[in-house]
């Protein structure tokens, strides 16, 4: 017999059948014993009545403790009578595969009875509440769409190495390891191999990995480690095709687990997931900060940047005048932005942030490919020129004009089910003070 | 106008074009110029008469070289004359998007014309070659073959963390991190975590990502950081239902290879696809030595593990006897197994390797998930229990029976394609004393 799972047991109703399960509650009453089973997938009633052919299995239920694993062979009943799904199994044989400790270091039923932290050091069991079962469900779905429809569209998947040299971009937030008795780095980004991937005529690449930051912060959408997607471009015209394609990238991301989860998620997060029908509107940064000016009378301390509350107002005003949970911005001046993103004629850059629900999720730009201009862009940003020689090169042989955007993982999940802290957006969450589990 | 692939160019037979590409090829006659142009999904011929109209682009040309990028906008005309794919681009103008030097440093025809260490310090060039486009892309479409089957199959995705606080089977062979001062270590494994995963209530679980080994070695099979698919199951009731599913998933990648790219792959490498109609034989390793000895008259000299040339037997007896590429051997005796491995009543562990055309790619097993018993099974292998407390915490609050396996991504796409070194079959390379790019 293959494994029941317990969404599949409509289909095993009248049978003699074996199952496997986490042992979910249990209610001890005088004549009969009530088992509630568990997966990931649902619940099961077990019921035992109290009396001499049952003795055996009445035993075992008096030492069981609750999430404890045990296999069941016995016969499933319809029973409109029992609440949870009209159905019960009544046991031939239990035998308890894991015995759990009788007391929890946590709460698993209600998160709110235990310190964020204790949680985090029992991740595991903490991992094991329903929300957190259906949100890494979720996880998986989004990833697998979002890479489905790359694989659909043609692209390739790369995995970029992680140990790297030299620093991709700053050489402050770099974790330092001892390589063989040099220092190489743990890379910070796919950035340079997603970009050597286009010079190598790869044309369209993604990569789901992780990315590391140095950084010692200890705020509530900061980590340590975290999951990035990244995707690149060759042969685009300009940095509106690789909106374009993020656009309809994401869309179909959230489509797919509104198809599958939707109402689940309203259920358990509350949270209605975003209309996907409109049109993501599109202002330059002047615009942006033309509007904040005018429609919230707030001027930003920052001439060349956004401050979280200017991302949180053009939010505002996205969904207010769009209707749209969603707002690109592009233009940003050079100086908020990386030595790689290609310029206009006017000296702004060819690149957008898209903010969703108030916080920015992405920074996509078209690069600059011409080796001479990329060289010129560097000195101007302070960057010695021979420090990314390696880089430089792969624009000497002939390289498509090319542009792409990376988001993190965690970060987009936190908007969409509005979770307030990454710690509970990433299976294991690791910090300047987490490394455990 | 979207980007036009030259794999879609016979949809846009008669009409006017634009198209970017890579300079291919160029045939600078008297009268006439031929450029062969270029994307990772064909070629097509550009082809210029020299005449007065032309002079503005048959200058262009002239001062062209082999592998900038351009783009055209032009007739593409039916032209049976025209060997390759019997049509040409007649173009109206030309645009040099990225020039060229003129001299590339490794030969990107012909692999053989350039040294190994060369091609891989140019490896943005080197990945230019067909063939490696192909493996790229056939590397993709295995990796998201191998992801559907787990999504088909209701599995969940982790992304287990690659810092860690400890190491997860030796010590010597991990790469030490500065955490903020802290000693950290890179993950050789998301052993721990997939079984975490388990101890939550995941069900099933897969993770492809990177692993890290700082093995000095400098063979033509070890790399510094590899690329592993990882696969934990649940419920499970012994190794074999791990076996069994490793056998169907690996035969459906296989399978999706097989259809999209099978006649390319033969081709361009020479090889065949193995045959996924036969079911993978298993045999024990104790009749295992048996064949060795019966059919090839070999004593390996290792009593309670294999030599290469061991794997390399059994695979040629599985192929002659079963017509079969791969063979399980299962039942290794458990000083050859880690701590973790389940052992049956007689002391050999519940455990298998996949072989496949000679080599080992997988170890699977059930894993021992009782507590008491994984504390005594360290102890005999010299491991202080208190050293890995973290991941013994896992198993004291009940844990599913459960079990699984991992290949290395690029070991596997070397004996497909029957490649004979990993640093042919990685993006980027990662050994002792290579970390550039």
């Amino acid at each position: 017999m293959d494994k029941i799972y317990m969404k599949d047991l409509k289909n095993c109703l009248g049978q003699k059948i074996e199952i496997q399960a986490f042992v979910d509650n249990i209610r001890n009453l005088q004549y009969v014993q009530f088992v509630i089973l568990r997966d990931s997938t649902g619940k099961l009633q077990m019921t035992i009545e109290k009396n001499e052919d049952n003795s055996k299995l009445v035993e075992i239920i008096d030492n069981l403790t609750l999430e404890s694993t045990i296999k069941v062979v016995g016969t499933l009943m319809d029973s409109p009578k029992v609440k949870l799904n009209g159905m019960e199994l009544i046991p031939e044989s239990i035998e308890v595969t894991s015995k759990s400790l009788p007391e929890l270091p946590i709460d698993i039923k209600n998160k709110d009875n235990t310190l964020r932290e204790t949680r985090l050091d029992y991740r595991f069991l903490d991992l094991r509440r329903e929300d957190n079962n259906l949100l890494f469900k979720c996880e998986t779905l989004l990833e697998h769409a979002l890479r489905e429809y790359c694989i659909n569209n043609n692209f390739m998947e790369i995995h970029s190495p992680k140990i790297a040299a030299g620093a991709a971009e700053s050489g402050a937030e770099v974790f330092k390891i001892d390589y063989f008795g040099q220092t190489a780095c743990l890379s910070q980004s796919p950035q340079f191999y997603k970009q050597m991937a286009m010079a190598s005529g790869f044309d369209k690449v993604f990569e789901i990995g992780p990315a590391f930051r140095a950084e010692n912060s200890h705020t509530s959408y900061h980590a340590t480690e975290i999951n990035m997607a990244d995707v690149e471009i060759s042969w685009i015209k300009s940095f509106e095709d690789v909106m374009d394609f993020e656009e309809a990238w994401i869309k179909y991301g959230i489509d797919k687990l509104k198809e599958k989860y939707g109402e689940e998620i309203e259920k358990t997060f509350g949270v209605k997931l975003s209309d996907t029908s409109v049109k993501i509107p599109r202002i330059t940064f002047k615009e942006a900060k033309q509007i904040l000016k005018d429609e919230f009378n707030y001027i930003g301390e920052k001439e060349e940047d956004f401050e979280r509350k200017e991302e949180n107002l053009l939010c505002e005003f996205a969904k207010k005048k769009y209707n749209c949970d969603f707002i690109f911005v592009t233009k940003f001046p050079f100086s908020a932005r990386p030595f790689y993103h290609m310029l206009d004629e006017e000296g702004l850059t060819n690149s957008y942030d898209l903010l969703f629900k108030g916080v920015e999720i992405t920074t996509g730009a078209q690069r600059e490919h011409r080796v001479d201009i990329l060289e010129k862009q560097m000195v101007e940003k302070d960057i010695n020129p021979e420090s990314l020689a390696f880089y430089l090169d792969f624009f000497r042989y002939g390289c498509p004009p090319h542009g792409g955007f990376a988001i993190g993982v965690a970060r987009v999940l936190m908007q969409i089910f509005e979770i307030d802290n990454i710690r509970e957006a990433t299976f294991i969450y690791r910090g300047p003070t987490r490394l455990n589990p």
